[in-house]
């Protein structure tokens, strides 16, 4: 066939192959869909259309779908989250919401507690400075920042934890599609931030949850 | 003066403020380095040329020089380590090894047990299959690879750990001063993995005894 | 004439002049194979779309379409293969197919035995282990990668035949249309790889094809 | 002759043609120095190299090097400056401080209070919230940061006065020559920042001088 | 709620928080807007659409669209200007115009007499020549160019005053949206000349307003 | 008024103000083009959509419309050419005829006498060879080709004459838009050829007619 | 230790793995040349300085040094070629003879028959044009090119046998260290040309090598 | 031999093959100008060393070497020009010189009158305007500008003649190696305008002479 399913990530890796829509036909999408739900695991789906949820919830009815997240969300076994490990997701503006909410419900569906800080960007910092208290809360922080991306900068400054900086393509002119954001957050002055792909909130929120899972 | 020494750092986050000797002046990096060690703590500079060494250790005889890595550091109060807890530093290829030794020090003076694996690049994949054992016990990977920087992708398929993947500069031609290794982290198929700075061996180490310390 | 149809071509190098149809009109593309067909050789037009299609089997009926690799392929001599020389075409992911199916429908076209091999990334590295037997059986080798492209340099490192690599343009983000496999795969530490342009599937199944024919 | 001196520029700009040093040999240096000082103006010269100044001294005894800002400055006339009118001069970092001062000395120069605050860097934000009174006090500010350059947005967020962003050098791997911190900048979330180019400290000193100079 | 909205703004920088469109929902914008005119402060909105605009004007009825500039503006305040502090916006070419547009719109509510001179560019240098009258009589320049921008090196070399440059996307080929103009007005051999974003007219507009009122 | 016509034009350069489309209005289109026609010159408008040409065709009727070329050419004043005195102007292949259809009509209505070869790239080089006839009569050669833009130097390398290069967009994947056949231009071994941007047949007509008019 | 060396790859690839000198200490090229030379294969080492071949001779009397094509080689095995099957290794000009000598003398260690055609760069094409006879001996052909590198795309057109295409750092200016002709030689519109990185005759020749004993 | 002199290029382009010096060793410099020399030909090398030169003039001894310029000349035939046909080169800058002065020389050997007016860039526009005159009576013209090179924009309107621009490498910054140079006058708004490779003062001699000779 055209595709070779990994079923063993499950077992290597506690989550199933999560499926990337994009560049993939409806069909394929269901296919996989379909192939993946015989186990009964919950399963995830990124970069999603519309078209595609509606689709795939023709053959797998409960399936949900997050459309600003672009998230398909199959919850076939109970999630269990630890209330006292909290990923905080964090945003420098609205616009990178969509990215955030990727990471958010990806780490959510993994088994964890999220916390979400949006829109603290730098430019009036005293709206960083409120949060402090949930920055100490947190286990693990997720940074989600366009533009020039400098709140991962100042959050990793803040804290001792682990930070996960998404650049996202918000902005436009120079900023290239995110390629400012992410140079800057490679270049972090402050140690202890790690950088994942322009616009990858599922990269981000999965490596959170392993993080998180640490014990 | 010429430098707001960060005291807050150690209580911060644990580790006094690192110092990065490149572009600095030989005065001024005996002089910042004269500062911290007023405290007493344990202290690490990267990027130091063997002249700032010898002349930081006029001052600071207990001063040692890894001269591949680059760093010196000061071993004021013991280290302590959880045997349990290993860190894998791996290398794809042997020219990779100063940037790994970078960031296993570093693990190493922030408190962290650290086992090196180097030399296993996927142009002979049975050398890394051989070291599954180790990739089994590790709590927390970092990837160190030059040229295409594959090594990180393969790793971070076969483990449900963090896995800090490190490009190097290592290569010619159309490596562009590791923006290939670099660009080919960053999009890994592997989820879980996380990417810092070109030979930012010292981040890398950085944040993995961060996560390493997590209860 | 608006073209100048290299009819020597067929003599200098075993196969006509293929067409490129991107950036041409439907009226040039059916001029320029009308032109072409005269001599009944067998003929090739890349990156079609379905228009221009319908306007070519409009007067040449017996031209077949393959949609999702964008060739129109009219077959008029007989197809010879040595059922013994085989190109083995892999992909890292699904999203990788329609530029898979370029080249070996190129090659195919051009007389040789093909067999497909995708879905075997990195990501799950027992995938492509499942498939040694395979790489032994094969003459030459067209990986096909986008993301990071991994998969090159780990094929290219397990078998001593000729390895042409395609990097694909699936991906986002910090993968700039393609420009992450491509340095990738240039850069790949296992000798042997050859690499044709981003997406370029026709390419590589040609050289292929020329390889596969040598004695 | 070889050079087109400008003496329209006193008049037209206030400050007599500044040289640029880079690219001209030590003897067409000192060449337009003495033209230059035949009109007993206040003279600059940037990017000189020891060796140029020791030409320059030679003929033009007043003249005085700052080797870390790599200028020589002739001073005829008075300098007048007003107190309550500063510019604030902010670096990220220490290795920034050869920029700030290229920026610091072009601005007293031409007749204005320099104020610096260096090594404020956003890794350690409160040491930046220190200065408050100080951003209060300004009127015009230059911030000079290299790596991520998010000083420049912390600040323009903080006051509503005219920020002039440096970006440096400063950095390694994916900094690329400043280009990382150049992004930053130019996307600046702070409205009311602009930006000079890289290094270019000179620029950054001459345009908040006229800026410090409006009635 | 997705957004905070930073109410200090308009006391620590004397407009309140500026709406940047781009990337949010219509939803968004409206429920910004309502939450940002309770305080009954002049608003401004930038890179609206149509529909944005007439989801606003549901609610605000008062708010008026610049459908080139893509500006929204809502007027609750008498806007008060100083006649005698002139704000001169120029553009190279007539495909220019909507980046200056909103350049003077912003410029404009937020308090200043602006006038317009377009289409001045360096290909025809008498036209900028026949404008000197102009430049004398500015208190702060934004030079809009796109192409080559040469127009702001230009315009800076003839005026001692603050030249503010927008590069714009106007152009093709090696112009890479706008990157060509951006170089070299950072490039710029003419001291004095900062420069924002690419069709960052709104960053020049607002810097362009903070250094007019200065004293 | 929006637009400053540069009427100047015709005397300084012997042809008037040639109007760029893109990023214009129809409005503004034709409210130029009215303007320039007043004079009863010849005008010309570059990259100009069928729509443009429509609303100008309603107010010069006389205006005529080169769709591939996408030139709107007015004809008042007859057209003198020197018939011994050819342009030549090639392409690589079919795909970049376009540009080289605005190059060619853009030296036609400046009074020059052309002739076209098109397709006789490099892939064959004997469809070269064979036009050596047309080589040895040109005065001056336009060569348009996209891909690697190869042929520019070997035609550079067949005559002492000179020779415009136009790289084209016409490619996928590492071409970036152009850039690769542009680098090769202008890298080219053969000494003689000067280049134009990405896709600008306008600037290499203009300028072969300059030269080609040359005494 | 640190490094493991790939003692599998001479039954797996049928040659010794090759040492990449660059980036090692002189120290560990020995180490790792003594390890390998323990089997009494043939061995290669790339990118040697004279520095290392000086170490390496102490201990292996018999390697040889090409210093212009910076390899060691030791020959401790016959060499056995089959002299109807040659390797071409062209060059465009005299400045790209010592990465087209690493390809030459890698494949003739490796087994192969080699000539050389060097300086036949396309800015006299008769040069090549008058190498024909070989061009139908070859059967495998290396292209080695700097600056515009269209010597490959020309060589691809007129033979129907692998063209191996090595884009050299030759050039200076937009050449940006061999990417003009690096991206030049992956457009090729001629089919059948495969590309390898910048400056890598290895590469070039390894695979040449491959591809020669295919049967 | 390592070498195939062009020795056709005399009859077919009217100038012996030009040595491009960098990247040869001093022996084959030589051995190449003392083949050339043997046909008493005028012989030119670009980017010459000292070194070279003494080489060189061993065996040449009525070599001339022009330092600035790297260039080695020997005049063997008179070279005859026609006063009346003038190639005026300018340069923005006196760090241009070195680059200026490589176009002039070429340009002279070749049998032209040369006219250099150094020094006018556009930062203070008055210098070129007060060259009108000279501009007048040239035939050709050169253009050669660092930083942003908006002189050959300027020039480029001023005159319909043609303009052959040269992007020089000085700068720093975002410069990025004449980057910024080579795309502004890439774009130039002025038609008329073609570009050679950064620092390519040969080949704009080269062109200049060529389009100088016709008639
Ligand atoms: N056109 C624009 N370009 C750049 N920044 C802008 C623009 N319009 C508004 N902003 C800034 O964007 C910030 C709001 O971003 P957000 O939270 O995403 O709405 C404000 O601080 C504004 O100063
Ligand atoms: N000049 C070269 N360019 C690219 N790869 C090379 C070169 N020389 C050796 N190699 C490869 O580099 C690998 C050895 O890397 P390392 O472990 O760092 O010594 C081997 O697998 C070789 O195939
Ligand atoms: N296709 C084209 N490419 C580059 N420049 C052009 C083109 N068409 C017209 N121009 C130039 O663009 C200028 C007009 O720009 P604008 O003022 O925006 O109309 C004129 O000076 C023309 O020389
Ligand atoms: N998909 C493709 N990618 C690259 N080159 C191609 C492709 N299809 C055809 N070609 C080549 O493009 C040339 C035809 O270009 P043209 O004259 O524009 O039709 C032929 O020499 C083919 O070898
Ligand atoms: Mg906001
Ligand atoms: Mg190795
Ligand atoms: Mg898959
Ligand atoms: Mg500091
Ligand atoms: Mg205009
Ligand atoms: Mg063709
Ligand atoms: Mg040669
Ligand atoms: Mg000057």
């Amino acid at each position: 066939g055209f595709v070779k399913i990994d079923h063993h990530r499950m077992m290597r890796q506690g989550f199933p192959e999560v499926v990337f829509c994009q560049g993939k036909t409806i069909d394929q999408v269901v296919a996989i869909m379909e192939r993946l739900i015989e186990y009964n695991h919950n399963i995830l789906a990124t970069r999603a259309t519309p078209e595609m949820y509606t689709a795939v919830a023709a053959v797998i009815p409960d399936a949900q779908f997050h459309e600003q997240a672009r998230l398909i969300v199959v919850e076939r076994q109970p999630v269990v989250v630890d209330p006292d490990r909290i990923i905080v997701v964090m945003t420098a503006g609205t616009s990178d919401i969509p990215v955030a909410e990727e990471a958010a419900i990806t780490a959510e569906i993994m088994g964890n507690k999220v916390r979400r800080v949006y829109d603290v960007g730098v430019a009036g910092i005293h709206r960083l400075l409120a949060q402090r208290q949930i920055l100490e809360e947190a286990n693990v922080l997720i940074v989600v920042a366009g533009m020039e991306g400098a709140l991962a900068s100042v959050v990793g400054g803040m804290v001792a934890k682990p930070v996960i900086a998404v650049p996202t393509s918000v902005g436009y002119g120079a900023n290239f599609g995110g390629l400012a954001a992410l140079l800057a957050m490679l270049n972090s002055c402050a140690a202890g931030v790690a950088v994942v792909n322009i616009d990858n909130g599922f990269g981000a929120g999965r490596l959170a949850s392993i993080i998180n899972h640490m014990r």
